[in-house]
C-alpha cells in the first residue's frame, strides 16, 4: 500500500492523520468494487488500517458512511442550477455535457460506479438514491420547465442517462463504450431535448 | 417449500423428477435476488433439494448454468426478426413494445432482473451478455437499417431501453415506475426512432 501511505503522509495535519478521510477513501474503493451489500464496516476498517471501533465512531451506520463517501464535491442543487441556466432549447445538450463530464473524471467515475453497483444490488441504497435524485435534481429541474408532465419528462431523461452510463462505463457495450465524448453528446442531446420539450 | 414440491409433483415424468428443471428454477431465483457473483453452485443445489454433484453433472460451470437459466423461451433471432418486420418509421415503437412486454410478464421480469443484477456486479456476466446481445440482436437489426452508423444507433437504442428498465423495474424511480405501459411506450417510441433514423 505504498501509494496509500504516501498519500496519507502528504495529507497528514499536525495533531494526527486524516483518519476520517482514509476511511472514506477505503469505503469508496469497496463500494465501487463490491457494491453496498457486500461492503462491511469491518472490511473498510481493515482496508483503511484503523480499528473497527473508529469507523463506528465517525459513522453511525453503513448508510451514513455510504452517503458521506458518495457526496460529490459539487452541491447537486448547483448542478440543477447549471442545467436550467440558459436557453430551454439547449437544455438537452447541457444535461448530457454535465452528466458525462462527471463520469469522465476518474474520481467521478469511481463514485458513480459505486452508486450504480450499490443501487442495483441493495434496495436500501436504491431508496436513498431515488429520494435524493428526486428531491435535489429531478424536482428543481422539473419546476423550471414550462411543459406539461414535467416530472415524467425529466425522469425519462434520467433513464436515458442511466442507460448510457451503464453501457459506456459499466458494461462496455461497443461502439458506445469507445465512441468519443463529443459524438456521444451530439447523439444524446437531441434525444434528451425530445424527452423534455418534444 | 410447498409450492415447489407441488410443482415438482405436477411436472414429474415417469422415470424420475425433473431435476434439471428444479436446478434451473432455483438458480434463477438466486441470480435474480443476489446476482451472479453471490450465487454458488452449492447454494443452488441446496435450494433445489439435490446433491451438489448433480448440479455439476448437468452444468459444467456457473457460466453454463447462468446461460441456460437465462435462456428466454423465444429465440433472440426471432426477436430481431419481429423488430425489423414492418415499416422502418415505426421500428422505435415495435422495439419499445417488445422489450417492455418481456419485462411486464412475471417470468420475463425475473430473468431480466437476474441478468441486470449480474451484469452490474460481475465482469464475467457483463462480457457474456455484451457478446450475446451484440451478436444476436444489435448485429442483425443494424444490418437491416439503411442508415449510416447503424451499429452505434442500435446500441444507443439499447442504452435507452436499459435505463428505462433500470428506473421502472429495479430502482422504482417515479413517475416512470408506475406510469401505465401504453404511456411509457408512447414516450419511448419517438426517442428510439430518433436514435435510429433521425
Amino acid at each position: 500500500m505504498t501509494a496509500s501511505t504516501g498519500r496519507r503522509g502528504v495529507g497528514r495535519r499536525p495533531g494526527g492523520p486524516d483518519t476520517r478521510g482514509e476511511i472514506l477513501r477505503a469505503s469508496r474503493e469497496s463500494f465501487a468494487q463490491k457494491g453496498f451489500s457486500a461492503t462491511s464496516m469491518r472490511a473498510v476498517a481493515r482496508e483503511a488500517g484503523v480499528d473497527a471501533a473508529l469507523v463506528h465512531h465517525y459513522f453511525a451506520s453503513k448508510d451514513e458512511l455510504f452517503i458521506e463517501a458518495m457526496a460529490i464535491p459539487v452541491d447537486p442543487r448547483q448542478i440543477a442550477a447549471r442545467i436550467v441556466d440558459g436557453p430551454q432549447d439547449e437544455i438537452g445538450r447541457r444535461i448530457a455535457t454535465i452528466f458525462l463530464g462527471i463520469w469522465e473524471s476518474p474520481e467521478g467515475r469511481q463514485r458513480m460506479t459505486a452508486i450504480f453497483r450499490s443501487v442495483v444490488t441493495s434496495d436500501e441504497v436504491a431508496r436513498l438514491m431515488r429520494e435524493g435524485i428526486t428531491q435535489m435534481i429531478i424536482g428543481p429541474v422539473s419546476k423550471t420547465l414550462d411543459v406539461p408532465d414535467a416530472q415524467l419528462r425529466v425522469t425519462l431523461v434520467a433513464t436515458q442517462l442511466i442507460g448510457a452510463a451503464m453501457a459506456r462505463y459499466l458494461v462496455g457495450l461497443e461502439p458506445v463504450a469507445s465512441v468519443d465524448l463529443a459524438t456521444l453528446i451530439d447523439r444524446l442531446a437531441p434525444v434528451l431535448q425530445l424527452h423534455l420539450t418534444g
